[in-house]
């Protein structure tokens, strides 16, 4: 969390990212989205995959991305992360992409699903994440 | 294009598809969705990559995707592609996986624009793809 | 099984493969061989995902490959699948890479182990792989 | 360059690295590989990427890796490089990947060739890779 409340994950881009265009394959947003996400909860305290083990998964559910400029190879980027909305049931994150210079590069939204390993039916989100989300709002009121 | 006059491309799955959830990984239904164009151009006769060769390329400009059923590696699936919306600078795709048992796996908006390859300005459509959109609009009238 | 007794398996490229050199990026050359020596077995009548199922796994041992033409993503490739050498906990494949045309694009081989899924140490090969082996030996001797 | 003389990379692991084995993809290390050398050369003062574009690219030529123990996602890893060889045209790295705890993954060579980009032809290794090679080697002995 900076100043500003927002979390921030600079990506490492890898070359086999890029596709012919030369630029950064689209599907790899979402990658980094998931990269993203993961840190922002593991900085709230939050560790996805211990939960993982426990039995608990978050397939994503729906995805959106719109592209506003094409990212190289070469620059260096960094994902924002936001909670849009949170039910028992789903989260809907907010993700921004930049560049250093502060252009930015895409927006997005993913929701997840908590389920059930074994047998992918949903369940009820873990407890240990509702209490990460009430830290979370905290955390934004105290900066409002 | 099938009686129905959707188009289906069978997707090869690959093992590297997959994630430790035990299922393929929500960020390459893009790259599939991608196969699933292109074939679709192809088989109405337009040759996606000889027009990225004379130097127009179709960067992605905005995604959806709503994830129903996890796909398991063992299945075999299915990409159906329609144009959903065209205009001069524009393509909207929709697209639906299915398995061969009939179920349905996610659905998919995918919104691809015109630019030019050395400097992503953003260029109208070829004409080549405006011929091609006739003739998918003559074959789509023919089969309702 | 052709009639050369060589296992070949044609492979979808996807523009996700290609990387800003403009040609398929390396390292999914190594998705190609699994895809193809999964391929491989199955027809000789293993189905290795079944085997994944009741606890044995084949992780990839040790690889090496030799690139001698780069691949173009408007290219049709297919990938030759031999066994090199079997053990009691290891296979040895050798695969080639080709364009429709003939030309050879890359040499390499894959070693896997068997190991049991939960705990990862090495148990020695299913029975059934034996028998496909002396099924696939058969064959080789048939057409020598 | 750390005190012995050795070139570190952390790399940030990805979910969509794993597989449904649990453990990171095979085909993903070499991708990890590129990463580091990529850096390695980087620290040394050569921009990879400025010479690509300047027409002279890297294409791999030969790849080996021996896989010693699988990656688990939630291991941090690194990567370490050093050049094994360098003659006119090519270039041999050798790689190791450790967890945080020291323990050895996998040992791999990559043999880059330089080429040009236009045509895909062998050239002589630009003249700015020698050096960084000559400091690299004067950076050897003296912690020798």
């Amino acid at each position: 969390m900076n100043n500003e409340n927002t979390h921030k994950l600079e990506v490492q881009l890898r070359y086999s990212d890029t596709d012919q265009m030369g630029v950064i394959y689209h599907a790899n947003y979402f990658s980094y989205f998931e990269q993203a996400r993961t840190k922002f909860l593991k900085d709230l305290g939050f560790d996805y995959y211990k939960v993982e083990e426990d039995g608990i998964i978050f397939p994503v559910r729906d995805v959106s991305c719109t592209y506003l400029k094409a990212i190289r190879f070469k620059e260096k980027i960094y994902i924002t992360t936001k909670i849009h909305k949170l039910t028992k049931i789903k989260i809907t994150y907010y993700h921004e992409i930049y560049n250093l210079e502060g252009e930015l590069k895409a927006t997005a939204y993913t929701t997840v699903i908590s389920v059930d390993k074994a047998t992918f039916n949903i369940i009820k989100m873990d407890e240990r994440l509702k209490e990460i989300y009430q830290k979370y709002q905290t955390l934004l009121q105290k900066t409002q």
